[in-house]
């Protein structure tokens, strides 16, 4: 079966809380995939790290030969338009071999209302 | 019955797609949530219009008793810790007797990791 790993890529932030944020999403969602996935990992943009190349690689180096990008972002601007993937084609340069695909930004997401109308039920 | 509204707030975007896809999900709110909130509006924080007091402003006009506030955001960085919350005390104040209200922000919904996996299966 084709190994496949799992990179959450978010913008990345000065404040360290905003980073573990994102650690803790991807802890989630390395539970949720048990082991349809052999490595869960996340990546930023910037200002934080490992960034979006050694994220790839650390995936690369577990034995991924499909690698699947998600963009943690609202809105398709530069960051989705170009900046991600002007860094995953780094790595698809120096890996030919291994597919590195890039799904769809958070913000496309068809539930996206869905689960900002399930806010309303979290409060007291 | 109490009359309910909803304003979804946006950090807001030089980007006019990017503002434009805010009032896109506000729009898909609305047709989910039917007869249930007299008004779904948008607002932003910075960049974009309308400010987030007048968007409430907006909302009370229509007839809201309740304002329900949800932050279109992926973490709780100062602009939802802060920001937000700032701007709202302004119509607060101005009404004391409408009861506005700030939900959780969309990155604290348990759904994000499962709406995360989702993408995977968007892609050709």
């Amino acid at each position: 079966m084709t190994k496949k790993s799992l990179l959450l890529v978010a913008h990345g932030s000065r404040r360290a809380e905003s980073n573990d944020e994102v650690r803790r999403v991807t802890e989630a969602m390395k539970k949720k995939v048990g082991d349809r996935f052999i490595a869960v990992e996340c990546a930023f943009l910037e200002l934080a790290e490992p960034s979006i190349p050694k994220g790839i690689e650390h995936c690369i180096r577990q034995g991924g030969e499909i690698v699947e990008v998600i963009p943690y972002f609202l809105s398709a601007g530069r960051h989705v338009a170009e900046d991600i993937p002007e860094q995953v084609d780094i790595k698809r340069r120096e890996y030919p071999d291994i597919d590195i695909r890039v799904t769809p930004y958070l913000g496309a997401a068809e539930a996206i209302p869905e689960v900002l109308l399930s806010l309303l039920d979290n409060k007291s």
